[in-house]
């Protein structure tokens, strides 16, 4: 099948119910956005060979790629529209390939209310490349950002929350590479993969708290280095306490087998959390949001009036030194 | 330079005048869109090895990704707002080359009205990739789109025009890639080239013709595919006469020297032009548009009630046997 072909088959029908995708006959797409909300826009690639593997399955490869970029709608408070699509293949996809790809994106895009609008389909001679631009809205003056709302005064104390169980995707990746978890069972490494491959987008959680919270980013670089963003963007100190951080059972038992794993857990990245900064005057805002979303949150430390940077404390209140302090894509 | 010194460096600077990118801090962009437009979005792709070589200049590359997008906004009759960018770099790409891509960006930014507002840059361990998602605007009830906006009836014939001059690119890209061109001399080849490299995007004409155009469509996959899409969008036979198809002197020249160059022409990419449908009772609108704008206009041929398709006419009117009817980008 030519390019051609190949969009009709595969691509054409997650295009077939947004009006705007123009039927993927076009060279673009149209949107219209309401009045009152925000059009947010974000873009996430990835690259074989650095993002994934060629091994990879597709189904896993189109969930991280499309849930990526949801996650980061969820970070900036805004619910999913549309999305483009950019697909660099090269000989050794074939169209079976091509099915498992498009029907996960197909599961998906019921999963969480998002249509194909559009995009390109290119040929790579070597690794391949996929990337998606998403959008979403947000109703006018809800828009969470990684800067805090408003500017800190020496007095202020705010709460750092984290949504889920942190360190998961790490892990699995870990088992996933052939790395040796100990104190886990074969459940435990599939539950831990299962987080890498099918992340989770916090879209739910950022609807209900994006009247209240703060500040908010999703934790994709590894938690020290997200909440380090947020923290130097907002110019005030975050102080992280290790043993407050939220972990699944599968997770606690290989860090109890192995203490070592905390580094992983702080710096691994990839677990699509929502971390979210809470002025402790609305905590009781955030418990009725609790009860209405079944997802975990944990308070893991404070945000004060400081310089821009991160602490972590170790069980005993002594400052944790980190080798890194989160994945460097570049 | 780690990733976020280069986002620092070379990029921020091309979103400071665009408040919704949000000074690249966070994780997604912001856009609104005023009531009574539609909101156009196109990506294009570019893979080294594919659709450029890893020795071609940044400027030229920088030229032809942000430029292609913007044809695709022009095809629709949209003006451009902003982009958000993928680079996939591998450890060849160096500061200057960034710096001169970077540059390059900023200066087609100043020349079409446009700005970054977002993407994402990683790591490749091969080819390098770049993409871009543009968004342009257009007045409610004013998109063009390759399908005619009223569908025919058996006894209408529409006339189809292009912009500017057909088959520049492909010639150029021949030169570069070493093919000898006979018939032109070095300032010949410099055109050629340069009209490769640093295509036009046709969006003044776009502007000036999208209120009374039935359809318009950008040639970048080649004259006769493009104008074939559109008639098989519109379901009608598009005739094209060959020897009406405007030539710039240096490709004339090398066509006299070597007729089977029309072949080229008729199915070269990346001219970047506009093809449009125009009602011949609407010709009068298209004369003033024309003294309007600099870039010539012409008519190559008629639209007429049919199955879908292209003919194209040699200069005794007999149909044209076309090898290839457009690049395939896959």
């Amino acid at each position: 099948m030519n390019e051609f072909d190949r969009i009709a088959r595969f691509f054409k029908p997650l295009a077939k119910d947004f009006p705007g995708a123009l039927g993927l006959t076009d060279d673009a797409a149209i949107m219209q956005t309401p009045p009152g909300v925000d059009l947010v826009v974000t873009t996430d690639a990835m690259m074989e060979g650095v993002h994934f593997l060629g091994t990879d399955t597709p189904q896993s490869i189109a969930q991280r790629l499309l849930r990526s970029n949801l996650s980061d709608l969820a970070a900036m408070g805004a619910q999913p529209v549309s999305y483009t699509l950019v697909t660099a293949l090269n000989k050794d996809v074939t169209d079976d390939w091509l099915q498992a790809f498009s029907e996960t994106l197909q599961g998906d895009q019921k999963k969480y209310a998002i249509h194909l609008m559009g995009g390109d389909t290119v040929r790579s001679e070597g690794a391949m490349h996929f990337s998606i631009t998403a959008f979403g809205v947000v109703p006018h003056g809800q828009l969470m950002r990684r800067t805090l709302k408003r500017a800190m005064m020496p007095s202020d104390v705010y709460d750092i929350y984290v949504s889920g169980t942190i360190g998961d995707s790490t892990l699995g990746l870990m088992a996933a590479q052939g790395k040796k978890l100990y104190g886990v069972n074969s459940d435990d490494i599939e539950f831990l993969k299962q987080r890498h491959y099918a992340p989770e987008p916090r879209l739910e959680l950022a609807r209900t708290i994006r009247t209240f919270a703060l500040a908010a980013i999703d934790i994709s670089d590894g938690l020290a280095a997200d909440i380090g963003h947020m923290a130097v963007a907002s110019q005030a100190q975050a102080i992280i306490e290790a043993d407050k951080i939220p972990l699944s059972p599968a997770a606690k038992k290989a860090l109890d087998a192995w203490p070592e794993h905390m580094e992983a857990i702080l710096t691994g990245g990839e677990d699509y959390e929502l971390a979210f900064i809470i002025d402790e005057r609305e905590a009781s805002l955030l418990k009725i949001a609790a009860t209405k979303i079944n997802v975990p949150l944990t308070k893991i430390g404070q945000l004060k009036y400081g310089e821009g940077g991160i602490q972590v404390l170790d069980a005993n209140k002594r400052m944790m030194m980190l080798k890194q302090k989160g994945w460097q894509h570049f």
